[in-house]
């Protein structure tokens, strides 16, 4: 057991006041009879919560009309205060950089997309480019942020937030805080994530997971990403939470090398480059790979056999990857996002038998599988939330510091 | 967010008592200094909670001589009390029925253990079995268990502790808790779960696992069961908690139909029969395979090479499934059970190189593989660890009631 689990009433505090504003974050306004209800508290410990948030300028609060027939005094009405309360979000991204803001309870700003002039091996242009980014978005909003999330496509190490290893982007032990923190100052904490672990948080938050506390999220493009949530929580994994890469199950024993240095991974056999194999296309680079797949999606919508006919080749893999995250974490919803969930879309009836093949059901209903909600914005709407998030837990602990979530 | 989850003071109290207790448990007797240090609190604090407990007939403190050289008053040692504080676990198995109590802080009482007289799909004659072993149990006690566990080798719906699927028993929504409650007078809570999560958490918290908080269990015999340790938590999977299964993990697509139904688990692959086949040996009833892997077993152990060469066959595909758990748990420490136990003694070179080429290093540290310390005894173990949990998340919650955990 770790030292000084134990609670005192300042703690209990800040938890109450943590519990309304996530509350708040992801039902936005709420009066304050059903804000008794989700903390269990008293009607005037619930006001007396509400008067601190106020006074902090996180939440508003006005007077309701009574719906007719209703009786007794117009509700109160708390609300997050968006205007005010806010976190910058940053998506790193092979070829383009993104930033935005996102309001306590969920409203998201401009999203500012630029090509992302990145060298390989070398961070700093980039790190020059985030940091003008950053600062631009900082003089728009009223007040500092609450804190900053930034989604990488990398194992990132949850201990401090360094950039283990980026490999499209070739960075090694990149610590994007204190390098950004050098450039900005961002008056606020600062939490870096790998992407797909962050997308994984929005599609639970704000997309297709949203009320499902056990969900798996996959997503495939020019490699796989995905992440699991487990009771309503991101499984990071061991320290250093390098887990959750379901891309590199090991689906194909005696298959292809895979981009990771290893041997058959499920990403050898459900990414780009195991479609375009299927349909006899060749492409020597991302870039050629991109536009080929998105062109034979195109074709497969115009119900092209051929498309079809390789997209459906990628049922076999998918279906027996899928089966064992069932077995192993039993989730309510699977989202489908990128080309499987166009694969889903083609071929429902033959990824539905074959996973029933290898995990027959373990009741009358059917594994529910449906596609993601929030396409390529979805690292960058997670990096908002994880940024939410750590303001929260530096919140319930009363000071402000930093911390880090993902691979 | 659960509605209620706002704190009071009286549930802090349950929870700083509950801190005690549990620490008390897992490290013996521990002295008032140490537990303000585990807890946060202040002496009088601490002094406050062990008069409760000690009221409670739960722990008891003496004064300890100071070693030579310390100054000050003799320090107080608050002990679990063993005598009176005791649980009681049970271990269903396919052939025998183990019934033991265990003490908080982990003394085990003498295992009696039964020939399993059961009839497929009648669960009848096992209950009477279970019920008449209980009652003398009871009876040996000096006061009421604090709670009973009862490990089953099937799927537990952790909703209600009802047995889904106990397949080898054949029972089908086997109502456990409701079953042995008309027959005996428990007067605690029971929690049913299945058998290789109970093992799981037996190592962990008295096997190979102690101080990991991210591990994964592996056993094979006749089938391949284990459990994941995320954040020191046994992961149970999404309602009703049939997750963790990974001897149903897909590790050869092509492969052969399992007894779950499905077609290629790792279970074809890695368990008795695997091995059996890979030695040329027939079997016919799981009796004749189990008696057949103890004198392979004891044949590798000579150093037979045919018995050596037999075990080496399960490298590839026992390395082809850790790869997996390895990308989506990245656990510390991976402890083997049963034959592959055996697998990793006699071919611990051949087992990392093929891990290793799947699943290249993330870190200089090669991976943590271990035998596991419990033997059969671990699901046992486990229904009595598994029991006081339940003791003390009752005991947290102010009031007695039953839940269950597992598959």
């Amino acid at each position: 057991m770790a030292p000084g689990t134990g609670r005192d009433t300042a703690s209990i505090r800040q938890h109450n006041l943590r519990t309304v504003l996530r509350h708040l974050h992801l039902h936005g306004a709420t009066n304050r009879v059903e804000l008794g209800k989700v903390t269990g508290l008293t009607r005037s410990a619930v006001g007396d919560l509400v008067a601190e948030l106020t006074a902090r300028e996180l939440v508003t609060e006005s007077e309701v009309e009574v719906a007719s027939g209703a009786r007794g005094r117009p509700s109160l009405v708390v609300a997050p205060r968006d205007d005010n309360a806010r976190v910058v979000a940053v998506s790193v991204r092979v070829d383009t950089l993104r930033v935005t803001s996102v309001g306590l309870g969920g409203t998201v700003g401009e999203v500012v997309e630029v090509p992302h002039e990145h060298v390989p091996s070398d961070p700093r242009p980039t790190l020059e480019q985030l940091a003008m980014l950053l600062e631009n978005q900082l003089k728009a909003l009223n007040s500092p942020p609450l804190a900053v999330g930034v989604a990488v496509p990398g194992l990132v190490r949850t201990t401090d937030g360094t950039v283990a290893l980026a490999p499209r982007l070739r960075w090694r032990d990149l610590s994007l805080r204190e390098e950004l923190g050098r450039r900005v100052n961002l008056g606020a904490p600062l939490v870096t994530g790998n992407d797909s672990n962050f997308s994984t948080l929005a599609e639970h938050l704000r997309g297709a997971g949203r009320g499902h506390g056990h969900l798996v999220y996959l997503f495939a493009e020019l490699g796989v990403g995905g992440g699991i949530i487990v009771d309503n929580q991101l499984l990071v994994g061991g320290k250093p939470g390098y887990g959750g890469e379901v891309g590199h199950m090991v689906t194909d024993p005696g298959g292809r090398p895979c981009d990771c240095g290893g041997h058959g991974c499920w990403e050898t056999q459900i990414a780009a480059a195991a479609l375009l194999r299927h349909a006899g296309i060749s492409a020597a680079t991302d870039y050629d790979r991109r536009a080929a797949v998105t062109e034979l999606l195109a074709r497969a919508d115009r119900d092209d056999p051929a498309a079809v006919a390789a997209l459906t080749a990628l049922v076999p893999p998918l279906a027996a990857g899928i089966a064992t995250l069932l077995s192993l974490f039993n989730p309510e919803r699977i989202i489908l996002g990128g080309l499987i969930a166009h694969v889903l879309q083609h071929a429902d009836a033959e990824v539905r038998a074959a996973i029933t093949y290898h995990r027959p059901a373990l009741s009358n209903s059917p594994v529910d599988l449906v596609p993601a909600e929030l396409g390529d914005k979805a690292p960058l709407l997670g990096a908002a939330e994880a940024a939410i998030n750590t303001f929260l837990d530096t919140f319930a602990r009363g000071a402000p510091s930093a911390q880090s979530a993902g691979k």
